[in-house]
């Protein structure tokens, strides 16, 4: 097995507030002995347990590495007790080009788990959070948002774990986020997932989807901000406790919960995110941009529930998702 | 002077609603003896004032072409006295690669006019506006949005005009528009614009800002919908009489009202549309990508007033408008 | 080993004719939750064999796809026995951008076979064949053309193979087809051919190459359409006996009936396809682009035959075929 | 008015037959001082008049290229009398890519005559020809095919022209030529054609269209090749008198023998070049691409004649010529 | 004729030293309301004469960038008087692309001078140039050196001018610049290059060439420093007398100075830039990069001489430049 | 296993000098039955050792195969005892398009050994290195440069070995090929190197750096051709002795080293290659491009010791090579 040639010059064993890089060295047309610097935070103060705080692990979503690299900043004068590891942006690459996946490889990084040490430059990336990061963490949260292409109602989630106890531990935190959605789903398609890598390796492990479009917005990111916060009170490390706010818990019980378009063209939404919605209710039109004067195929909400998620440009193509609707338990 | 290869398979003289397209011939790599096929609608019924109805001025924005898409499905069985034109998607190229200018010539719709016969194919379209289509008008109106990348509160707006009975009938098509906020305003750069193309022919002409980001909701759908409906009845086209919902005025005096980035990075929004905002504020802070740890720039407000339009993607770039401030009168 | 995530709105086992998807999540740039959506139709009808046809293996042959969406469409009011699994484009992202590899990955579908589950895109729709559809089959044509860059008389083919009486079956079906030419080769590089997948589970194979050139003419096509409905007549399904025209059987003995360009240049065919050829002969010249008054190259047949396949763009480079001769038996 | 920078080593006054090269400076960013080389053979004995013979005036039409090639070797050991300018490839940048524009500029040639002398590559080259190549000419051939995306019966044809003595014996060189077919059209939209520039300073010009796909057969190419000997020997340059073939002569009345498509997808040919076709008649079939089992679109002749012309690749879109129907007078 | 978009923060009738940018708008697909930022300084005291000093007027040379960039930083504390305005790269959108031309609009700055208000973003900067800067100026100094694809011994230039008065001025600003190689030469292809609208005004013009690759050494950065430093004492800004090193004064009588290349391939150079060379004598060897074994195309000199400049790359096509030959008077 | 699908037209056990190709058929959407042709020189006389002689492993190291060409040119006449293999452009595909990598698949030849007989054409020809030429060779000499990212002092190097007579060996054929530098290193990162797999199976290894910038002088050229000289007559295939020139032995022994930039911008160099450095001094300056006036960074040697290797281009990115630092021992 060949090693991963990521390095660093961070102590994690260290106390203090250390700033520094992931080097990845990077040989390319452009720079023959070149790297990528991936910005990396620990924050050390005695004994305590480690939280593993990511955003950008896809590299549209940005509620996360705001308010990551908001939260670097403010360690140095803050009170805590344990370790915090923050990388603001996983698929480094992928977040500085403004895109989901990495220009270098096209590299989905979350579903490129557990990596590997002598594969794409994703893959790579993968590899060091595998072997080297998450083993140090007893928290992981991976904060995402709907991306470019979707939007969602700003949610946190956990799955349903084989482990009930590691699944009571998630559930706790996800109730101490306190984002104003929750959301316990059964994930159908784990597999190469870093959610899937953390919980397998015992982690409280949670995730969140806080708005999309490519775009942030004060609302989505004080959720983010309050949320962490919130988190590291609840593992202790920040002094204080929790202070979640009312949050919506939502089930997407089965495959009626997901639209999806039969067609290519322009998608007129007939309702709003957070709007109830009931079974044959029409959600969407999409239209023939070729011609003006025909009837558009409308799609159709399967299930009574709440207005959840939908794609988020003006065109649409065969194959995307035109909404998802939660179900109140 | 070289004629405008547009041709058409409509009858702008004749009675009734026709569905065709302007055919406009491009020889290409791809198609030696292809064509653009933009749609076109054309309603006539007797006598009384043509009203042209354009979206897609620039392609990445949707509250427009949905609309009119609508609209024109809408015409076959509504009373109605008079003419209506509609194009949905003016810079159709760009509208079908959902892009703000032509994947073709890189045209950008609203800088190219007159236009030519003989230029590049966004200029070829804008010629055909300017020859054939603007003088048959008595009223324009061209919904535009912020696009993927700028977003607005959605206002109805106008320009101050040497003629002062021209910029009342504006002001009164706008009045009867009735979106959520008014701007009337002196256009700081106006070559180049159909809105000036059209003013100066001395049409009734009214433009929108009505969302952004590259996708539209059912709400700023509903605004543009409900604002040409009002049109119509306020030309006299439609029965009824207009029914505006009320609407705020804003100016922007003057350049104290656009805040410029002057750093590359990732954008923090401090407040969101629609918020007060005052002289000093912070609007917005900017993160340097490459390192966590280091202070972000601070963007503030030159003036007091509404928080009114912004950057929408997460990433900004050294010349990017952060945030318009505009101010109630 | 993960699973493949394709699956499928039809279900195989009913009775009837069912057009639907392969619908395989595609997250990408441009749509996170995206999918491809592979059109697919399975005609039931009581008891008998299993017919498995398909096109667009590569993407930029058109006989196959024009005959089965064509075949797809006239089986409701067909009588038939047994079922019948149509997939008129195989390598669909290649088929629809006109390529003859994946615009997505690259893939050369028929470099592929056995295809990954956890693969690229092209390498799960390979899988999803391997281990889904070809099981399911009795017979399986899968029906090539010359694509854009080659261009070639039309002939149906099998493989020498190891089990004589699979050859025989798989010999007795392509004189069924009764393509214009007919050849049973050996198979120098059968490495990740879907013809070797085939083969290796038992199948009763045949494949064709029906013209070239990136179109199709109403010839070629007619020639697959009887073909197919030959092959159907033959397997029992359809009704009635096939009745195949005359066919010329040829051989390709050994390297000396593929001639390689060594040079790169415009190419001058010297004969077209179909004419004899004799050892010796020229049957191309290649000039310099970048001067008048040079000698052009001359490439010269090694073998008597028939000029068979050739190059088919007038540019021609370093390593391309230049002819290929048939040889009768 | 700038002078065109284009330069070259051979000397047009003198007797002899000259190879070279017309020298454009290029200054980009992969060569600062780089000139773009364009191959021109001169060939001058005595006295007589002078033959202007391009190609290549779309870069991915091949029947000229290589009919002139050859031409320009052939002339050494030629008797002849009087001048022949042979410019193989006029699109030189186009050629060399395979285009039928130019990869530097977008340009076709084609439609950017008289040039500019300070304009892109491609209105350099054209400005060219207008100030310095065709004022020598007497006669000017003009080889076309129908390049990737069009396929012709092979025609010569010429333009109905305001002076009948210059379209006389310009009907004289097209006889002469004795293509399989000719045509004698109205120009519906003349500007910018290098036909258009020739004839207008009284030029003896015909042009032809031999086949297309971006390809070229045996047989295509001898036509080329007998159709320049049999010009060379009409306008005395050659010895001997001119052989033409049989000559079909076709007309294209009015708008009707152009079939358009109105939609995108998969074309299927109902029959081939050639064959007559009846008012009414179905041409083609177009499929959607994204599902089986729905009815393609049917494009019908609106006239009788020939089937003379068609879109050349699989897949078409919309503003595509479907056929072209000639009508024998 | 329209207005300039382009807008500085600065005051250029302002003393002191002033750092800021001209803002030209630029709304394109990654920016609606971007705009791009070229740096500039503009440092005043008292009376006294105006010096305009740039770089990058290619975006791909860099001895001016840096020499500017470290002179706009060293002016604060610096004894001048009069004005200095510095911009240090003219094309900044190529400047910070690294390449020559900008990649917006492909402008070859050099190439476009006097500009257009109304064109392209290359043509803009140009017109400010031409309609701002330029007439503020008594000395102009252009720093260039090869970029990319060229290499040059070090040398400063001025140009025959037809007001012998100017051309003496020019002459003592060259050897007070005093660079290691002086060149008067007759600029054989003038249209369109700064130094021709700068000539024009009746300016001291002087440019330089100072080595190439894309790449800038110690050595040619010290040329540039202390020959800006020597042209600012020449013009009385600085205090203190210019202390111009040796230099050699060098002509390129006539076209026999430059060879070019017939051939594309593998370039090999028999002797380094600052050797003698003569008539006759091998320059450069071209390998064909397809084969071994073949004799490689040989290119001499035409002149005795100086070896002066080179193609950089190690590739080089056909209408490059091979080798500059300079001759001592 | 697959087998590799390189093939070849030379014999390696055939006395004489045999010139060719390594023949890998590759399919791709520009020819169907396409092929990469590799040029190869075989040549043999008699009984003696083998040597492998290799450039072009990365495509824009030029002194290589300048070298090579040229040697395997100059076989036919020269007196030799043994056999020479000489592939001048091991990344063949990449060389042809002058860059570091493959433009077919972005590989990156020297980090893909052993490379694999089914992977991507990078991937094949590592293997057939690795399973054919490899195992023929005594000795095996790749002849690197800095390419266009980097510039070294003229160099040739050896790894220290656990095999100390292998090192040995390796050590006297460095001092034979007499480069003005010689360097025996510890490998770091070893993984996927051609070294790594030759001196795995005991090979004589040497390689070089001969200079860089994706340019090659006539003196840098002189190093390798002699070099090679040198090794040949070592070996005693060529007759003689070598005769190196004064060779300087140089040390990496830490990562002081490498200076790595922590910023983008414009890189000024403050001293040049060759040149002394000690502990603390600045190597070079990096400027912000948006901006003048402000403070550029200063990037410091942590080690005394001579200026031996920087990054070539006039931009530079953060993680990026500033300067390596080479210890006299």
């Amino acid at each position: 097995m060949r090693a991963n040639p990521i390095s660093t010059n961070l102590d994690f064993g260290r106390d203090g507030v250390q700033h520094g890089h992931l080097k990845l060295p990077h040989s390319h047309d452009g720079s023959a002995w070149g790297a990528i610097m991936i910005p990396i935070t620990v924050a050390k103060r005695g004994d305590g347990p480690t939280l593993l705080l990511t955003g950008g692990n896809h590299g549209d979503e940005y509620e996360g590495p705001i308010a990551l690299y908001a939260l670097a900043r403010s360690l140095e004068g803050q009170d805590f007790q344990g370790r915090v590891i923050i990388v603001p942006a996983m698929n480094f690459p992928a977040f500085k080009a403004g895109r989901r996946t990495s220009p270098i490889d096209g590299g989905n990084m979350n579903r490129l788990f557990p990596g590997k040490p002598d594969g794409t430059v994703t893959e790579k990336i993968a590899d060091y959070f595998q072997q080297q990061l998450l083993p140090m963490a007893d928290y992981v949260a991976d904060i995402h948002s709907g991306g470019k292409t979707l939007n969602f109602l700003p949610f946190c989630g956990i799955h349903h774990l084989a482990d009930s106890a590691q699944q009571a531990r998630a559930q706790a935190a996800m109730e101490a986020f306190g984002a104003p959605y929750s959301v316990i789903s059964l994930e159908m398609d784990p597999d190469g997932m870093y959610d899937t890598a953390a919980e397998a390796m015992g982690k409280v492990f949670i995730s969140t989807e806080l708005g999309g479009g490519g775009s942030a917005s004060a609302t989505t990111v004080a959720i983010a901000k309050r949320g962490l916060d919130n988190l590291l009170k609840h593992a202790g490390v920040f002094p204080g406790m929790p202070a979640p706010g009312d949050s919506q818990l939502l089930d997407m019980p089965d495959e009626r919960c997901f639209v999806t378009s039969e067609s290519s063209g322009l998608v007129e939404y007939c309702l709003d995110l957070g709007e109830a919605v009931s079974e044959g209710q029409t959600i969407a039109l999409v239209y023939d941009l070729d011609r003006t004067g025909t009837a558009p195929q409308a799609y159709k909400s399967q299930i009574d529930g709440l207005f959840f998620g939908r794609h988020f440009p003006g065109l649409i193509a065969i194959g995307d998702p035109v909404g998802i609707i939660g179900v109140p338990p």
